[in-house]
């Protein structure tokens, strides 16, 4: 196997990495160059200055994934409509450079009424399906846009997209909520785990959200419990809406700090989460290569 | 009856009325001195630029409600806990002059767990009431934070905040939404309607509200539709959450653009809507001045 530069290039930032002929990460790089960030819309540019160096080597392969693929970024790969597995994902790989440079398609699931999308998420899925050692299962993604993703057989079967981190920055940020909210508090988990639990009272995010504004005002959350019971609200509301049997397992990836607050959500629920971070991208590249 | 000056002050803005000794309104006026900009927090300034000529008639009183009221305002008047009438809010009137101004207290809820709150809907509400001749009701008040109250035997029993404006300007606004909504676009009834009808499929806001960019990227909503879906969806997620028999009059006070949206999506449903403006705080001031 030639040696693989794997990329994932996001909206505001990049990851790459030098894996060698088995896969080991022999190297990585980040930068604050995401698609929104590239300069004069050089990504060709960008990418030259980062990742030259690595390519050097002959039959060097390069693959990125994420919103470099989208049609903002470097040049459209179009979306993949699932069910789909590894083969469909490499079969859309568009090319920069025949052989040599490959933008990854996203995943579109347009088996409902309303579509969904995502780009990146699917490589990460692969990737940990590999180093799970799993073709079936169970996948959320949280994040700005979290995703929740079916596995059988080794494709993915639908998806889900719910703008949980999103909604936290906005109403955290620049709503009411925000007048009394410490928004970088470290994590509560007894108060997040109250909103979790009020989550699930049927009245809706739009009342529950300014329940913590009421809450404020009574003096019955501070501004530091005020952003863990948020978090709990909106990632409760989230939960809520999935088919979670008891005794099920999820796979978490994504940064361990918010992994860790689903786990601990899940967990409350007598689920088990099993949790992978950036070396699911790396997998899911190297996947797609083979 | 004294002549009374009627007053709404509110976040943003002001206005106020001045009414004859049987509560007709004699003449209006309005400013953008909301509490939030009140030069050096000089609320007695203020009142005294605007409507030290209306007070000038001996025996002139001044009724002011909305968040003039609040901590944030020119005094506290500290909230009456509902199941609360007329009765209960004048007990509770905050006098700044003793006999002639005087800031009426916000109700809140706090029969239930969480407890809610709010200030000046509850002046509308009897000014509707009046104005309907109803001392039983269900009320909706539409904005940033729409207000659902019960009233029975003339008295606000219990009533619930959804923060369905607030979402929409923060959505339509400061998210990926905002890419593809043209927030200001006049409303598409039809597919406003289909916005209100997605907001019942059980699936949850955060993801309904992704599908809005979903449908944008695949070209099934122009920036113009997106504004009014999202609207439906945020106005049904509102109306999913209300215990509404088919058949049941609402009573919804606000502003018309608003109010007009919330008789179609209840029309939809088979409920009637009747709708009151302005006149409403007027006619509920004066009901508390009686």
């Amino acid at each position: 196997m030639p040696p693989l530069i794997a990329v994932d290039w996001g909206t505001s930032s990049l990851r790459g990495a030098r894996l060698d002929d088995v896969g080991r990460v022999l190297e990585e790089k980040s930068a604050p160059l995401g698609i929104l960030n590239v300069p004069n819309g050089d990504f060709a540019g960008v990418f030259a200055s980062l990742f030259s160096e690595w390519m050097k080597p002959a039959g060097s392969v390069c693959l990125i994934s994420g919103m470099a693929g989208s049609r903002q970024g470097w040049v459209e790969a179009p979306y993949v409509a699932c069910p789909a597995g590894p083969d469909e994902l490499r079969q859309g790989l568009h090319w920069i450079e025949p052989g040599r440079i490959a933008l990854v398609p996203g995943l579109s699931d347009e088996q409902r009424d309303v579509p969904d999308v995502m780009r990146g998420e699917e490589v990460q899925i692969f990737g940990a399906m590999r180093l799970a050692g799993l073709v079936d299962g169970l996948f959320v993604l949280p994040g700005t846009h979290s995703k929740w993703a079916s596995v059988e057989g080794g494709r993915i079967t639908g998806f889900r997209t719910f703008m949980t981190g999103e909604f936290y920055g906005l109403l955290s940020q620049h709503s009411i909520l925000a007048r009394t909210l410490e928004a970088e508090a470290p994590l509560d988990e007894a108060v997040f785990l109250r909103g979790v639990a009020r989550a699930g009272n049927g009245e809706g995010l739009l009342h529950n959200a300014f329940g913590v504004r009421a809450l404020a005002l009574f003096g019955r959350l501070s501004p530091a419990e005020s952003a863990s019971y948020l978090s709990g609200l909106l990632i409760g509301e989230e939960l809520h809406r999935q088919k979670l049997p008891a005794g099920r397992e999820v796979i978490a990836i994504g940064a361990a700090a918010l992994t860790a607050r689903y786990a601990l959500a899940l967990g409350q629920r007598g689920l088990s989460v099993r949790t992978f971070g950036a070396e699911a991208t790396w997998a899911g590249l190297r996947t797609l290569q083979a």
